[in-house]
């Protein structure tokens, strides 16, 4: 009961340096300028008042202020916002600051992990520069939609990288692989999920990962279809209506993160 | 083959007057200025040139430019991008314009009627004026969404009402009603759906039409919640995470397009 009267405190999400080696009861963190601001300015709390740090990984973390400038971890809090497996999701950039609202709907459905792809059709070429100022951005709106979604882990935004060097990076890897797609003869992306479960007679906890590929205006090219299928993906359809690149990865999100979390 | 292939054409949808009594093959269409201006300058067709004209109810209509005013339906298409049940989606007006996001990725997901509603925790208040202006723009949304997801229906935005009117309009209807909630007893919506189709050995083309509430940013309040279960609806989860306002209808919709997808 505590614990979830504890979930409505502030949160604040670490810096990696503020991790050093571990986090454990005790551990004394030294705010940076920004969550100070944050904490002393913004939300006014005074010395002794109790937040909730995150450390980006696995853990909720009760914290006080021992000063305006230093806080204290004083408890581990239990949280189970996050899905059973871990879920990446490939996205081939959309048009212009379209990329956002994708990081923040599919981190508040308990995304892992995004990359960046520079597929056949996205108007960004690899040569672009995606500055760092943008990536950072990008992992900044990642962070909030993680402290407002009541999750544990932040999702880790990837640098933009290209496709093929994607499926070539992914594809030894045993975890179940998709590419979205617009056919007619795909399976639905629920019911790949829920056959694959019942033929392989397994349980949701035994998916570990999941990888997601959803294209960009224009989708995917008969070729890039054929090389993720080489490399172990499996094409599906989220659908009988065409989604746009931005409500695709949602809505391939909902599915997973809905199959995942019913029993 | 050739209507997959016709599916590829430039669509238009036709207003209201347009269909007056009902549109049929050899029915003669005068093109209003924007859609002249869409399909002669934008699109440089030329007469005898082939467009789609959608009646925004259940028909795609192969159409033939006459002149560069009148077109002439010359086809019946079709077309099964609609899902088997007509949902209605009653949103709790999100903040400043977010509401367009959620008008835009419900259409491409299949809605079927959109009701904005003015709940406790709406900063917009029933007093406060929706201009026709702004529901002009939101229909304006719809009918492009509807062209782009290739759907043949045009989800209707009914003027904005209270979520009491709305509950006391929809309670005798014996429809599925959901109310989305954040609560750990909730079932889960996909959980709900399956196991009434199991419990009552229904088909999926049974469920002629669902409700779907979801809240603005807060949530609903506990006494909205209660008149809601008085008024027939269900509450039910979206998962194990905390959706923002503009999430949580996408991720409805997600969920029951997928269900009624599905086999």
């Amino acid at each position: 009961m505590t614990q979830i009267k504890k979930r409505r405190l502030q949160r604040v999400t670490l810096q990696a340096h503020q991790i050093v080696p571990i986090l454990q009861i005790n551990s004394v963190i030294t705010l940076t300028a920004d969550q100070k601001h944050y904490l002393c300015n913004v939300l006014r709390l005074e010395t002794g008042a109790e937040f909730i740090a995150l450390d980006r990984k696995d853990g909720w973390w009760l914290a006080k202020l021992v000063s305006l400038d230093v806080a204290e971890i004083i408890a581990k809090l239990e949280n189970n916002s996050e899905l059973v497996a871990q879920i990446t999701l490939g996205i081939a950039m959309p048009k212009g600051s379209n990329i956002e609202s994708v990081i923040r709907q599919t981190t508040e459905l308990g995304v892992r992990q995004i990359v960046p792809l520079f597929s056949d059709r996205t108007i960004l070429k690899p040569d672009n520069e995606i500055g760092k100022q943008k990536r950072d951005r990008w992992q900044r709106i990642a962070e909030e939609a993680t402290e407002l979604s009541l999750r544990t882990y932040v999702p880790e935004i990837i640098s933009p990288q290209t496709f093929r060097y994607w499926l070539g990076e992914i594809a030894s890897s045993p975890i179940l692989k998709y590419i979205c797609v617009i056919s007619p003869d795909a399976p639905h992306l629920l019911t790949h999920l829920q056959s694959t479960l019942q033929k392989n007679d397994l349980q949701k906890t035994d998916y570990q990962q999941i990888a997601i590929a959803t294209g960009c205006e224009g989708g995917w090219t008969t070729k890039e279809e054929q090389i993720a299928i080489a490399s172990g993906f499996v094409a599906v359809s989220l659908g009988d209506r065409v989604l746009s690149a931005v409500t695709a990865p949602v809505v391939a999100l909902s599915i997973v993160s809905a199959f995942l979390d019913t029993k």
